[in-house]
């Protein structure tokens, strides 16, 4: 079974990635979650990510606002793939983070989802681990079908309203 | 052997898209390049986007600049993890690009890297195929040393160039 | 009788693309209206884009938030005129959406409105529409002189209230 | 033969806008060009607004920079189709040419193409004129397969170049 | 008495500009206030701005959102002085009303104030007009000084509340 | 002879700022130059601000890039009208300029002008100084038929570059 | 004991600013708290300002909104640190006051902490402090341990949530 | 003697730093510059940065560009006060480096200077260090007093171009 970390730099974010945590489940990824700032605790970060490879974890997804430290310090220890959720705080609309989260330097990417974007955060983290878990491909296959149902059912729904 | 596909907007962004190339190379990641647009060639992007898992691609990246809806539509029509280089024009500073990017609905991710940002594309890719394939950890661990080399390099040089 | 269609991203949007349908019908224009997705469902936006012209429609509308690519990609299945109705969502204050929406390349033009203009995508349609249906100038005209009526009655009450 | 205004709000905006002419000429479209200003010949725009479509033009295409309040003021005085392209000046990277040009309010709208867009506003005409003048959709269909062809090319060249 | 025109693009500006009239009341000069749209009555606002010097007003000033065009329409019909309000609206948080108004091409300068800053106007109006009527200069002196015995006051409030 | 004061914040800013010089002359207006720093020379400002009035100034007009204070803290000092253009510096686009500029608090506004928009600070003084000096509004009428020609002149001049 | 003084431009500032002499408190650094504004009494904040140190005073922290002038001014008219906080109003989500603040004229900076960021003020200005009185050091190193704690708490209390 | 850490993510931003060492010796404070990455040698950073105090540094200052972490990043290791240098890449005007320097969390600022504010940083370090360091508000003095003589030489110098 693949295995997630999400880590978030403060616990006033867990109701903004919780949506993550439903994705990933619903995709039975098992997700390891935890509260660590880049800023406040450091060395706790440090250490996570440094170790995260060879405990079994094979993508982590990081969320943080404004100064969004916290998905480029996590990739700057270790080679797993880093996904960042830049998280609109009151200020700035979202631009702040979103911009300290994507504009990393060369060789140390992250891999930006939009502003607040948690669910996307987990499809992709899913899409990734697909690649070597067939059985997810397929997953995210049926998902999309029923994204697309999910249309139909609203463009039926809206036309039955109008007419 | 890992199999990436590159698909650009337009052929005027080679240039800016080249490094990306350079860096799957460096790690032995067979890539596939084409000029597709979103636009001017829908048949030929969706076409190739629903093929791809099946012919043996494991990531595509995609380089688009403006309203860059490269890399959204080819993640609209596949399950593999799609990278997004927004690339900076003549207007609006790369922000367009960026926006249009990133800002993707839920259910349809695009891993977002720095407008411009080629060579963490590659690094990104890279990254996701260590997941699979253990051999390019090893190389991802390697190139980290090498950046961290040259950073020493680089503050020795600049102390002896100050003494 | 002249058809319009109005195409909108997600169910979500109907509130705020719902005075362009009120609009159109104030000038007697048929508009078929559906939810359909360039991610989500990117087949049947192509399809029905493609078949546009020869199914009887004349002008196309399409409006989506975030990183808004609907009307970009039906623009790319058309030589119909293709509006483009910037939605704002809860982020980035509409500025995603009006850059993914006007920025578009050369050969494949958006006639972009305002942040949720959906009245303006409405009155845009019928003005188009015009050139070949010489009554709807005159009805336009009309929209006018009431539009030019009513500025001066909330004149006339302001300088009453003031009085 | 359908007849275009392009009205430019300085001479000095002509080497940006000489690229709809080439457009409009391409698709056998009459065009009248004007120098006009909205703040410095503000009787001129108006008149000529106000007498467009009985003088036998069918599109009006308005580029201006900075403050960009041509392409609206002329909206203020026709019901024909109106398309502003916003001229990038060396200011503001464009940012204020578009939201002046596009974020029009209820009743007067202005079909705004990409910042710098003067190609798309041509072909936008062309669009909005294939209502009425069938030899222009297949005109406008030739030329997207062109369009499609040159993409071809530069994927083929490219590929080579690479081999 | 001098005497000023305060011109809103549309009735719901009132509340926002309200406080202009009541600035220009405290200084005793006369303001005649209308509902003019620079898109929707352009004619009525180029008869008011082209006769406003010879109708004896000193100062117009003038309020809109969005493509806040107003302003620099009345500019481009006198050289009277006038002032822009540019007015928030629900969207882009004030900078398209800002940069339509501020952003004013050579000769036809319009004199700008803060994002809903109706206030000011007013003020800027009385400072204007102090050059020629000097018992508005004694006036707004003293104003002055009220506005800087508030500060003591509060300064004293304030200290007197945390001690 | 109406008296105008120019301050620059730095004297890099005088090629930005010359053309205004120009414009006053050229209505005859007395002009007074000044190299005087908001944040480096505190009191001269101070000074030269309390004292404009009674030494005979009516408007004073300065110019400053990034935190551009300066036209605010003159404000602070006088009741003359000031007149704010933010200046372009090479970072930022000229936004900050433009927002320290003009968005002053109620009681102390800035007339603020365009970026690095010196011609329309003299301009903008003259208009003001018309409401005293009757003379002046002759010759910006005049300079208004002057623009008006010039733009007339360009049509014809591009319609013959055309024929 | 330490003294830092704390000005704030609105007595409406306070509720934003707060946080700040909370933060200062908790550190037993003595703070003097004033309302004093850069426009409506320069004097005062010149005179202030010009004397602080001698006054005994070490940091100065000061706080405004949209064209955020305050802690410019007062840097000015002395060599003490001062430390700005842009508070954001209701206008531009805080980008205006930002900008006002940090983008300061070389050789005379202002220490610009986040939007709203007055807690951040309190502990810079410790840091500053603790460069003399080395009790603030272990003061502040106490203080990281605690936050660190309590995210360690918080990561604790969110997985026991979650079990 | 005080001493000074000036840290810069890469070799590159040398030439838009140097002015802040050339600041810092002319004020007599020792100074050790360093290259170091906050994510291609994040132990480097975290070590120099855990031990700065005790190694008897008093102020450090990071400069970095796009997604400036460095400062951030260094401000999690120590209580001593960290100065933030945003610099301006190739991308986004420096606004991706402004909002990751400044925009961090409350307990752990980041005393932000200007884009590109390299002087500034310099000294904005002397006044912080000047509270300890008696003699160096005498020198920081004396600079305000020669920059206030060289804005006079240049106004003398510009009324003499212009005379």
């Amino acid at each position: 079974m693949p295995k997630v970390a999400l880590i978030m730099g403060s616990k006033s974010d867990w109701p903004s990635v919780k949506g993550c945590v439903d994705v990933l489940r619903k995709f039975e990824i098992e997700v390891e979650v935890h509260v660590a700032s880049a800023h406040r605790t450091p060395e706790k970060v440090a250490k996570f990510a440094d170790g995260a490879r060879e405990n079994g974890f094979e993508v982590i997804i990081a969320a943080a606002g404004k100064a969004a430290h916290l998905a480029g310090v996590i990739a700057g220890h270790t080679t797993l793939p880093v996904i960042g959720i830049p998280i609109k705080s009151s200020l700035m609309d979202g631009l702040d983070s979103l911009l300290s989260t994507v504009q990393m330097p060369a060789g140390i990417p992250v891999a930006t989802v939009a502003v607040n974007g948690s669910d996307n955060a987990g499809y992709l983290a899913a899409q990734m681990l697909s690649l070597k878990y067939p059985e997810l491909a397929a997953k995210l296959d049926a998902h999309r079908v029923s994204m697309a149902e999910k249309i139909e059912e609203d463009d039926a729904a809206l036309n039955a309203e109008l007419a």
